[in-house]
């Protein structure tokens, strides 16, 4: 298995976990079968899709459907399953997957943008962001969950900072593109499975508190 | 008149239906004039011009603003009878009239991926359902209410399965658009009409329960 | 200073108003540090993303990414400022700088839109909209607060108003296009400056009232 090969295998493994825990957020809220699919195709391909759209470029799943099929799949399995088996376990497993899924994106989308020279520096690293949070935010609106902007959770954060990371690198050593991306992705995952791990939140200093109204 | 010319009349009067009944569906809310507008011209066309987006191609409206005359003319007369005459017994008819909107939008949005030749045979499907109920589903958010993808009605359920039909229909019988569109759209305007006339909802395997926290 | 500098700079500062005024609005439901930045950005930014995604043009900022910069700092400023500083004499000011950004924001994405002959009439003052009400109507979904559409402030309303004028002046007298513009966008500034001067909400006759359900 080359790298390119072990991309597109990780990308298909992160939209799984994209999709499943798509599913597994809106179910308690009570769904059916059509709504999760949509839901989970939406979280997996959504992000992607709003970057393409701003790039001006063809949507990536346009070219490769298998994206979609994955999704779908993923999804059918996830409602199906989220039936009958105990619902903490799987959750956290797939909290894990998640992670992995949010780094691959992450980096994906903010190279795509630098190899496209579009809006350096900071484009890169606002697209990367979109391409990892956007998906399961428009779920999270669909949904009426609130979305992950408003929690204290530590998910956008460390997706920002890896896509930095990244662009930082990737200006320095522009010819070590691949190593550039597995260090600013592991940086992502590590700091989400710390998070899912400990249960990290951001620090007082960084968050305003609701009014007590 | 010709099949175009009957396909353009279903179209408008489409786009009457998803207007008046998208003004219905936020005026008990409390909004002002110029919000029942706004919201009747997005579900309205909203659909059209997020699969336009995702297609890169021209968005419909550009090129015929009737379409936006029609929505803004019957938000404007919707809102204001709304004020004078009974709700239920208008508001029951229209939803027949949405019933018809959404069977000629899903048809005409999966055509004309198909007629593009894009991502077959997943984004016509896809893109049809987008065209018929994105701007429901915008309007739903931008108004706060629930989104028709966390109701158990049978409103996209239909529209999937009549994309997928003509999608279909098409590959076996391409020569037969007609009759095939036909076919697909009378299948999801019957379907809608049985479940508005005797309120069905999904069958229980097919949806989770929220949770009674 | 000529005029075009003076555009910039109005638009500069429009972009800190929304940029602040977005963070002020979120801040109080308990937001961090990279939320408020995301919302500050996607406020200031998003309405023209949006018209410039339909008029299928490059996104204005591709090309210049001062105004994300600005965006940036501005949330960032306003984010720190916002914990140590009473909360009501700001936010009042920045309303004001608000309307003056929301009045040039329209002006400028009406003339952008009058520019490229796209859908005239009715584009062009839809677009202006887009452009000044659909960065805040993204944020407010996002933030799950009650969009401006749902409100009786007035707020909409004069952005329509104005851009239909702008459309008229410009239809009448198309050679005097700065002088065009300056006088619509005045007019939106002042209906906004007295709305939030002396609290003005839409006359009854233009709105409904919600159930009492």
């Amino acid at each position: 298995m080359n790298a390119e090969e072990f991309q597109y295998f990780v990308g298909m493994a992160g939209t799984v976990a994209f999709a499943v825990t798509a599913v597994l957020a809106v179910t308690p809220k009570g769904i059916d079968l059509f709504g999760a699919c949509v839901m989970g195709i939406i979280t997996a391909i959504g992000g992607g899709t709003i970057r393409d759209l701003i790039l001006d470029v063809p949507v990536f799943w346009a070219s490769d459907l298998m994206y979609i099929w994955v999704a779908l799949l993923s999804s059918l399995v996830a409602f199906q399953a989220n039936r009958f088996m105990g619902r903490k376990s799987i959750y956290q497993a797939m909290l894990y997957l998640d992670g992995l899924g949010v780094a691959l994106f992450s980096i994906q989308g903010t190279h795509k943008v630098i190899l496209l020279d579009f809006g350096w520096p900071l484009a890169p690293v606002l697209l990367g962001i979109v391409t990892a949070i956007g998906g399961g935010l428009t779920r999270d609106v669909l949904a009426g969950n609130t979305t992950l902007l408003m929690k204290h959770e530590l998910y956008a954060v460390p997706v920002t900072l890896g896509c930095v990371l990244y662009t930082v690198l990737i200006a320095i050593w522009p010819e070590q593109a691949a190593l550039d991306g597995t260090v600013s992705g592991l940086f992502i995952f590590a700091v989400r499975a710390a998070a899912i791990h400990w249960k990290i939140a951001l620090p007082h200093w960084a968050t305003t508190q609701p009014n007590k109204e």
